[in-house]
């Protein structure tokens, strides 16, 4: 099966275990009879990026020059595909495809609103679940409203709740209590109209998955933007090169 | 706590699934606070080095050019710190530190052995499951000999059940099967003598873990070496550039 394959860019470390959930995935995901059929993936895993949720908020420095010296970092280590594992740092993304134009990017967000919008249920509205530097900066609202698909998000106290679930993850310390909570808020999301959760934060997968979300007796689909990037990483990567890769 | 710390570079890939459980156990294993508090990580995954234990066996290419192409690459993306999470590769790990004779590699072979070495049951003799050109090397025999501790090896018959259960783990299709075969392994080779199992190959642990191993109702120790080189590489990492790291 190789070559002719991309090498894939992993921009990772935001954060570490999310990076290694993506990771896993993709490798889980790739279908083989031996090594060489896996990808050639290359990952910088740097956890001293600036909080994304901080600048997009204004209270810290922008994490861009970072982000774009790991894509070209990456580039010049031979990736010529990357992808970005932090729905966060996303609102960056036309940052670094300005920094590094010859390279294709796999968008995290276009990833997750196309299989959204491709489900069997069809739904018209999600629940969105994710930190709040991404909900700030607004790039799932656009996104979805480009299919017409409608974005609930939780009270204030109940992001308080998911901003924690969070931040628990990324300390190694989240509990039944954090997923319990978590549960929650989906669910009064999906009472509120969600037709779908949709968890946005790659952090989130490790505590909230399919079959979580039950509503008067119905399971609620969950969506999981780190999946849909694994989805289309692989396509991105088998594609031969000089192909065009969109986008 | 950062920095001052090191970059570590990883040469992965030897399997995918190997450098995935190694990744996730260092993060795992690294105390935090915040995503900053991990480690820098740099990870080739090169999933097309030539096979290891053929080329041992005389019956394929030498991994060694693309080895030491790795290492220099993670080098100059700025890794100063090396680890390799494959045993069989260790073959080379001469190889390697010449060609990057100013960085550190901090080896999987002598991480394991000093773990064995300092382990409270103090076993004289140890049980090694690994890839049959981890055996044809020698390179733990030499190891385990500088200690005085002696080496069991499965028979022909029961090797090849070693090698295809680290197979299936590449393929991604290892069952109860794999587990219950590779389990009586081990226990014949604690029969024989063994006072501890070392899984020898990083694709071992995925199948077979402590509590496993159980002869005449007393369980038998087994001591993996991804787990070993998790403790060092953190070790060494967080010695102060400049400081000395042995070995």
């Amino acid at each position: 099966m190789p070559d002719g394959r991309r090498t894939v860019g992993v921009i990772g470390g935001m954060g570490p275990e999310a990076t290694v959930d993506f990771f896993a995935k993709l490798v889980a995901a790739t279908p083989v009879e031996r090594d060489q059929d896996h990808l050639h993936v290359l990952i910088d895993n740097d956890p001293t990026v600036p909080d994304r949720s901080a600048a997009i908020e204004g209270a810290g420095p922008s994490p861009a020059p970072r982000l774009i010296a790991m894509a070209r970092g990456l580039v010049a280590a031979g990736a010529d595909l990357l992808v970005m594992p932090c729905n966060t740092a996303h609102a960056y993304e036309a940052d670094i495809r300005a920094a590094v134009p010859d390279v294709p990017f796999v968008s995290l967000i276009e990833a997750t609103v196309d299989t959204v919008a491709a489900a069997a249920s069809g739904p018209r509205s999600v629940g969105l679940l994710a930190t709040s530097g991404t909900l700030r900066s607004a790039i799932y609202h656009a996104a979805f409203a480009r299919h017409g698909i409608a974005v609930l998000v939780p009270d204030t106290d109940d992001q308080r709740t998911v901003t924690a679930a969070i931040a628990a993850v990324k300390r190694g310390r989240a509990t039944q209590t954090e997923r319990a909570r978590l549960r929650e808020v989906a669910e009064r999301l999906a009472l509120a109209g969600a037709e779908a959760i949709v968890t946005a934060c790659t952090e989130l997968p490790l505590l909230l998955g399919s079959g979580d979300v039950v509503v008067r007796g119905v399971a609620v689909p969950v969506i999981a933007s780190t999946d849909a990037l694994v989805v289309r990483t692989l396509e991105a990567a088998s594609a031969q090169r000089g192909d065009a890769v969109t986008p």
